[in-house]
C-alpha cells in the first residue's frame, strides 16, 4: 500500500552508572538518546480536508530484542486519527499532553540521555484507552486534550485519566501549561501534576524553563524546578545542559538536585553519535537515579556514549 | 522483495456495556467492527500453475498497544500454502472451515460488533499445528478439511482438531455444512460442532440462516439457531441485524436470545464508521455476553460506535 | 524508507519424533531446516567507506503463531552494525562467533533439520548486550572477537559472556577456530568450549570436520566430534549427512552417538522441499534428543519431511 511508511530508531551505547545500591554497573544501553523502536504509519485522503492516520509503533530493546513496555507489541503508541480544519481526533494508546509538553518543550535532553527530566520530574508518558483532541493553532495558541477511560465496571471514575495542555507559540517564544490527573482503582483519590514551561531561542542558543507541582494520590506535595539550555554549536554539533532541583514540601524531606551535560555530533541527517553525564544528589531517603532514553537507571552518576540512527 | 505485502485494520470506537455482574462499563473498544491486525503476506509463483504464499498477522488492541492472542507475535495467522489446480494445500495456525463458515457466509455481523454470532455460537476461530485442504470449487461444489496435531506423546488422538466443511455455492445462493471436534487431552472424550448455513442474496438484500448442534466434552448438548439479515443501501450505508436463539438440552435450560441490529458507513472504499445495538436475554444461569469483534465483552445490553480503517 | 528491507522465512513441516520417555509424538514443525523469522534491516551510506546497518530479526513459530526465544520481539537479531575499511564493529543481541563458526562453516545440515549438530554440540546461539569486531581478511585471515556485559552491579565480571573466532580461509579451505566462555552468576566460575573446524570443498561434494572441547561451569569436561559431508546433486538437489560423536570424560559417561542423513529439492531460487531423518544412540543417562533447527526435540530418532521458503 502507497500510504504505509515502516519508520523506527536503532540506538544503542555503553552506558555507565555509579553511585547505585548494588554498586557500580557497565551496560550495553538500548536507547539511550532516544528509545529504540519501530512503527507503522499510513495515511489516507478522505476528501475535504480530513486525514485519517494510523500509528503502531512498538519499543525495543536492541540489547536483548526484546520489547519495551512491559512486553507490549505496540507499546509506544497505537492510535487512530482523523485530522481536519476543526483540529485532530485520535483515539487509543497515545501520549498524554504533559509529556509532551515535558519532551518537546521544557527538557534540553529531549527525555534522553543521563540528563533525561523524567529521572526527576513525576510524569505519565502515555495512557491507554485515551480520547484526544487537538485544537488548530489560532493566533499562536493551541490546546490538548486527553481522557483515559478507566474501563471499571461500575465506576467510571475508577483509574480514569485526565489530561490538557494549552501552548503560546510566537516566534522564537514558546510557553505551555500542562496538567493531568488520575483517580485510583476506587476512584477515592487522585495524583496530579501541573507544570509551567517557558522555551525561547536567542539564535543557535535556546533556554528552557520548567515548574511542576505534584500532589501524588496520598496527597503528598513536590515541586521540580529545571532550568535548561542547548546550543547549536557551528555544523553538526549541539551541546545542551540542564540542572533540576526536586523539593519535597513534607517533612521526610526527599529532596534531590539533578545536573547534567549532552552532547551529540550528526554523522549525517539520520545518523549521530553522543555523549552524556548526569549527576544526582539525593538528599535524606530520596532514591532519584539517572537513567536514559529507555532506562531507568540503578545509579547516581550516569555517563552515556553511543549512536543513535533515525530510519 | 517484490512480493510482500504489508497490511491491516486499524479500527476502534466507543462500547458501552450495560447488565455485567459488576456494573455497566465504557470502554474505548479495539477491534469493534473488525478485530485490529497488522500482517505479512508474501507469494511466489513456482511455475506450472502452482503459487506459494504466506501470511504472517498479528491481532493488536489499539486500545493498549498489546498483541491480542494471549500475547502470540502472528495470533491470528500464520502460514504457508501451496496452490494449484488440484486446491490448497496450507499449514501452521489457521481458521477453522468452521469460523469461516460462520463468519463469512452465516452471520451478517462477519462476527463483528454487538451482534457478533460468536457471542452465543460455540466456535473455535483457529488451531494450532494444522494441515488444511480446500479443494476448487466443481459445479459449485467445494471442500475444506483440517487436521490439527494434538503433539501429545504418546497419544496422537489426545488433543487433536478435525474440521471440515461443504459449501455450495450457485448464483445467490449459498448453503455450506461445516463440523468440527477436538479431542481431550486424554482422547477418552471429544467435543463437537456441527452447523447448516444458508445464505440467500435478493438484490441488495442478503437473508442469512443457520442452524449448529453444539456437544460439550462431557456430552451436554445445545442448539444455536440464527435468522439474519442485510442490506446494502443506496450508496455507501448499509444496515444488517440478526436473532440468535440458544437452547439448552440439559436439565440447567441455560438459554438465551440475542438481538441485534448494526449500521455501517463507507467513508471511502478502505474506511467506515459504524453503530450497533446488541443484547442478549439470559434465562437460567445462562450468562452470555454482548461483545465486540476482539472482546467478549462483559454484559447483556452492547453499544458501539467507531471507525475502521483498512490498510 | 529506500533503505528498508523486511525478510524472512517462512519453514514448516511434519516432524516425526520416536525413542522420547513419553512415547512417540508426531508435529507439525515449526523451521525445520532453517528456523521462521521476520526481519527489518536498513543500511546508511555515511561516506568515507563507511556503512552503518541495522537488523531486528524475529523468529516466529508458524505451528501457533507464537515468538520464539522465550517470546523476545527480535529474539533473533537486535544489532546496529558499523562497517569500514578497518572491519565491522557492532553492538546489541547478537550471534556468537561460535555459534557462526558451528552453523556456518562445521555443520552440513547448518543447525538445521534432524542432524542439527546442536543436537549435540554445547553451543551458545546468541547473547545479550554484546559489542562485536570483525576484522577484514587478510590474506585469508579474519578474526571476530565478542564481548557481552554481564550487566550485573558491584560486579563486572558475573554474568559475562566472552567469544572469539579465527578463519583462514584458501580457495576451497576453511580452517576455523573458536572460543566461548561464560562465566555464572558470581563469577566464580565459568564454563567454556573450544572447537577446531575444518571444511574442504571437492568440486561439488564438501567434507567438513569438526572438534570441540567443552568444559562446564562445575569443570566437568567432555568432547564432540563431528565427521560430515554434502554432495550438490545435478542441479537443484543436495544431499548431506553427517555422524557426530559425544564423549563424556566424567565417570558418568553420558556418551552419545548421532548419525543423520538429509536431502533438499530447490523448487525455486527462494523456496525448497526437504527431508531428513536423524537418529541419536545415548549411553548411560545421556538425554540427547533429535531436535530441528527451531526445536530442541523429545525423541532419539527424528523425520522431517517441508518446505523452507525464503523471502
Amino acid at each position: 500500500q502507497s500510504s504505509l511508511t515502516v519508520y523506527g530508531v536503532a540506538d544503542a551505547g555503553l552506558v555507565l552508572e555509579r553511585g547505585g545500591d548494588a554498586g557500580a554497573v557497565q551496560k550495553l544501553g538500548n536507547g539511550v538518546a532516544s528509545s529504540s523502536r519501530l512503527g507503522f504509519k499510513g495515511k489516507e485522503d478522505l476528501g475535504g480536508g480530513t486525514i485519517l492516520t494510523f500509528i503502531l509503533e512498538n519499543g525495543y530493546s536492541i540489547d536483548t530484542g526484546a520489547a519495551k513496555q512491559n512486553g507490549a507489541l505496540f507499546g509506544r503508541q497505537a492510535l487512530i486519527c482523523v485530522t481536519g480544519e476543526a483540529g485532530a481526533l485520535s483515539v487509543g494508546h497515545q501520549y498524554t499532553p504533559f509529556y509532551k509538553t515535558l519532551n518537546n518543550v521544557a527538557d534540553p535532553f529531549a527525555t534522553g540521555m543521563a540528563g533525561n527530566a523524567q529521572n526527576i520530574f513525576d510524569d505519565t508518558t502515555r495512557v491507554d484507552n485515551t480520547v484526544e483532541y487537538i485544537t488548530p493553532r489560532f493566533h499562536g495558541f493551541s490546546a490538548d486534550v486527553q481522557y483515559g477511560f478507566g474501563e471499571t465496571a461500575g465506576n467510571s471514575a475508577a483509574n480514569r485519566y485526565i489530561g490538557a495542555s494549552g501552548t503560546y507559540e510566537n516566534g522564537p517564544l514558546t510557553i505551555a501549561l500542562a496538567h493531568q490527573q488520575r483517580d485510583n482503582a476506587t476512584a477515592s483519590a487522585h495524583s496530579r501534576n501541573t507544570m509551567l514551561v517557558g522555551r525561547y531561542r536567542f539564535g543557535d542558543v535556546t533556554g528552557h524553563l520548567a515548574h511542576a507541582c505534584n500532589r501524588d494520590v496520598l496527597g503528598s506535595e513536590s515541586h521540580d524546578t529545571m532550568l535548561g539550555v542547548s546550543a547549536q554549536m557551528s555544523g553538526a554539533d549541539r551541546l545542551f545542559a540542564s540542572v533540576i532541583r526536586h523539593h519535597d514540601t513534607t517533612s521526610a524531606q526527599r529532596n534531590a538536585v539533578q545536573a547534567a551535560l549532552g552532547y551529540s555530533h550528526a554523522l549525517s541527517r539520520r545518523t549521530d553519535i553522543y555523549a552524556a553525564y548526569g549527576h544526582i544528589r539525593n538528599s535524606s531517603t530520596a532514591a532519584f537515579h539517572v537513567g536514559t532514553a529507555a532506562d531507568t537507571g540503578s545509579g547516581t552518576t550516569g555517563v552515556n556514549l553511543g549512536v543513535r540512527h533515525v530510519f
